[in-house]
C-alpha cells in the first residue's frame, strides 16, 4: 500500500552499510518529512558529488579534480608516501593531521585464496611511484589482518630493493583502551614492540 | 583534505536517523564506489519520490496522490477508522495486512507540557470523519506513552458523544516474547487485558 516510487526508494537506501529495511524506512519518512530542509538538499548533494568526483589517477583518492587537493599539494612533502588499503584509511589518516606526505591508496589487499592478486590491487602502479628520484621514505598502514600484513610485506620487498627506507605503522593498546578489554594478539604486540623511555 | 561537495553531501548524510559522521563517511564511500549500480539509481529514486510525494488530505498519509491508494481504495471498510499517530504507524499496520478499514495520522500526540493541543495535530479534523454516517467504529492505535494514552481519551470521548464504538489495541505480552525480559508495566497490562479461553 505505500507507492511503488517510493518503495523502491526504500529498498535502495537499505542497501547502505548500517541500514537494514526498519532504519531504511524510518530514515525516508524522515526525509519526507524534511523535505525542504533535508531532503531536496541532500539530493541536490548527492547530484553534485555524483557529477563531479574523481579517482585521483594518482594516488587514488576520490576527490573532484583528477588530480586530487592532496597530490596536488606542493606543500607536501613529495619524499615519504604512505600505503593505505582504501580512500577511508586515507582520509582517517588526514583526519589526524599527523601525515603530511602523499598516498598511495591499493584498493584492496593480497588475498590468494581470494584469487587476489597483485594485479588486481594498485601494486603494478607502485614501482612507478617507489622509483621516483625524490621519495626516500614509504610507510606502510595497511591493516594489521593477515592479509594487509601479507601485503604490506610484499610492498616492503619491492621498496627494499630500490634501497629507500620502509616502515610499518606502530600496532598496540589503542589510546584510552584498557589492557584488560584489549585482545591477546594486540596485547603480544604491545610488548613486542616497546619503546625504552 | 576532501573536496567541499562531498563534505557537504557526507554532513547532510549524518544528519539522518541512525547514521552519525562515521557510518555517514561509511555510507558515501560505499556510495561512491558503486556509483553506476546505487549512487545514480538512489539520486534517481530520490528525485522521482522527493517530486511525486504528498500527503493525502483525507488521512494523512504520504502518497504519490492527493487521495492516498487507502483512500481511495473502494474495496475498503468505509465503516472502520484506525487513528494512529505518525506515518509510520499507519505502514506498520499496513504489513499486517489485518486491517482494512481507513485511517487518520495525527502527525503526533496531545502534550500540554510541550505546548501541543488539540489543535496541533491532526485533531481538528476529526469531527468531519467521525459525522460521516457510514461509520461506526474507531480503533484508537496512539502509542502506550502517557501522551499516546491522553490523547486517546481525548478521542475517545469524542467518538463516545457521537454513540459510535470506540475501542483501543490491545496491550501485553509481545508474541515470541520471554516474560522474563517484558517490563512490569507490560505484564500488569497483560494481566489486566486477560481473556477467558
Amino acid at each position: 500500500m505505500i507507492s511503488k516510487n517510493l518503495e523502491s526508494f526504500i529498498q535502495m537506501l537499505s542497501k547502505l552499510p548500517g541500514f537494514g529495511p526498519r532504519s531504511a524506512r524510518r530514515a525516508a519518512l524522515h526525509l519526507i518529512k524534511n523535505k525542504e530542509t533535508l531532503f531536496v538538499p541532500l539530493i541536490n548533494a548527492m547530484e553534485k558529488t555524483a557529477g563531479s568526483i574523481a579517482i585521483c589517477s594518482s594516488c587514488g583518492n576520490y576527490d573532484t579534480s583528477d588530480i586530487c587537493s592532496i597530490c596536488s599539494d606542493s606543500e607536501r612533502e613529495q619524499t615519504i608516501i604512505c600505503v593505505v588499503e582504501e580512500v577511508a584509511d586515507l582520509w582517517a589518516l588526514e583526519r589526524t593531521s599527523m601525515f603530511n606526505g602523499n598516498y598511495h591508496v591499493l584498493g584492496g589487499v593480497l588475498s590468494p585464496l581470494d584469487g587476489i592478486g597483485p594485479d588486481d590491487i594498485g601494486l603494478n602502479e607502485l614501482p612507478r611511484l617507489l622509483d621516483d628520484e625524490e621519495l626516500n621514505e614509504v610507510i606502510l598502514a595497511t591493516s594489521s589482518t593477515v592479509e594487509g600484513e601479507a601485503t604490506a610485506h610484499f610492498i616492503s620487498e619491492m621498496v627494499k630493493v630500490r634501497g629507500k627506507t620502509v616502515s610499518r605503522i606502530a600496532h598496540g593498546v589503542p589510546m584510552g583502551g584498557e589492557l584488560e578489554y584489549v585482545n591477546s594478539l594486540t596485547i603480544a604486540h604491545a610488548i613486542n614492540g616497546r619503546k625504552a623511555i
